[in-house]
């Protein structure tokens, strides 16, 4: 089935730096599944919270969690979220103060949020937010108990709304400060990388790290 | 001088995970000086909106930027805003997917943003915000002319309310679970570096990369 393209509303069309939008549900995915965690923001007691957490995403839809009492988890259940996804690939060194900027792939999502009660789908979303923040550990490991389950909120919100912004390349700088040729200009990259595991002093001596680790 | 620590709210006292929150002014600072974005949060037409957005910090002051016509900073002008500031340093692997978590240190900053129009301190900022982005570049470029000031909105959001939290170590296991040992545990520590510096095509051949660059 062919997905069609995010369609802007009024809040999700990108005005600033309008070139770097794009509306292929594909740039969505690639940045949601590549992030580890993003910011959801909501209305609480009439000001703004944001807050940093995992997330998963199944197809068209975003699952969030948190611990079950915690406020910001009350405040948001069955209301208007926005959830920001951002990666970061590199500063952009200008010529001028004015054209700084950041290499970066960024998703800002608008939707409602969905309290996830039914018991399969909480255990469904579980399973894809540990397994978008740890692939291949859900296997491996004990599965959430019914207290645990209890004590862990989830929400859902649909991938429908969503403004997604790219910028790629170096800088964009005015035709006389290039003329001018007086400042060094270009990228410097970032990378993302993991270290050495570390195991758990408390494991048996000499357990194995899984490939799910090693190879990550 | 000596700077009071943190004295937390109703609304940024840390309660889940309590045992993680710190209230010093300087591991606030520490972790503003070495993130690169942050996400700011506001109500805008009643509804939450989250932007990834740069930022720089001068002693207990955060300042904002962004285009004078972008309907974020206007929605943001004199309004509370909440400023999220995250950094990740490992993926937590335990024996239950209920405990798996993520090593990172955090900041959630409550406050008014408060317009900056005086033309000094509106300069002073947007030093401060390039230096944060690019350290060294304010001096080595053109600086930004009237025109460009004025296209630039700056906020200034005061570092009084802000809940801070850092979690480190490996996996908090139930017992039972540690003793069963059937799965591994442990931390992927996460390490974000720079690549190498990639020159605007549009330089002087055999522009030299400049130390605050190479050395960064």
């Amino acid at each position: 089935m062919t997905r069609p393209p995010l369609s802007p509303t009024e809040r999700s069309t990108v005005r600033r730096g309008a070139a770097r939008a794009h509306l292929e549900r594909e740039r969505l995915d690639a940045i949601l599944d590549e992030a580890l965690v993003c910011h959801v923001s909501m209305v609480l007691d009439g000001a703004p919270l944001v807050i940093p957490t995992g997330f998963g995403r199944d197809g068209d839809r975003l699952y969030l969690h948190g611990s079950s009492g915690a406020a910001s988890m009350r405040a948001a259940a069955g209301m208007p979220v926005c959830v920001a996804v951002t990666l970061l690939d590199g500063i952009v060194y200008s010529r001028s103060a004015f054209h700084h900027s950041v290499n970066h792939r960024s998703a800002v999502i608008h939707g409602l949020a969905h309290p996830v009660v039914d018991a399969v789908e909480k255990n469904h979303a579980l399973r894809v937010l540990t397994e978008h923040i740890a692939p291949g550990s859900w296997d491996a490991g004990r599965p959430p108990t019914a207290k645990e389950l209890a004590r862990t909120a989830v929400l859902a919100v649909d991938l429908y709304e969503a403004s997604v912004k790219i910028r790629t390349g170096g800088p964009n700088d005015d035709p006389e400060d290039i003329e001018a040729d007086r400042t060094w200009a270009g990228v410097l990259p970032m990378v993302t990388t993991w270290g050495r595991p570390v195991a758990c002093a408390r494991l048996s001596p000499g357990t194995p790290v899984p490939a799910y680790v090693t190879e990550r």
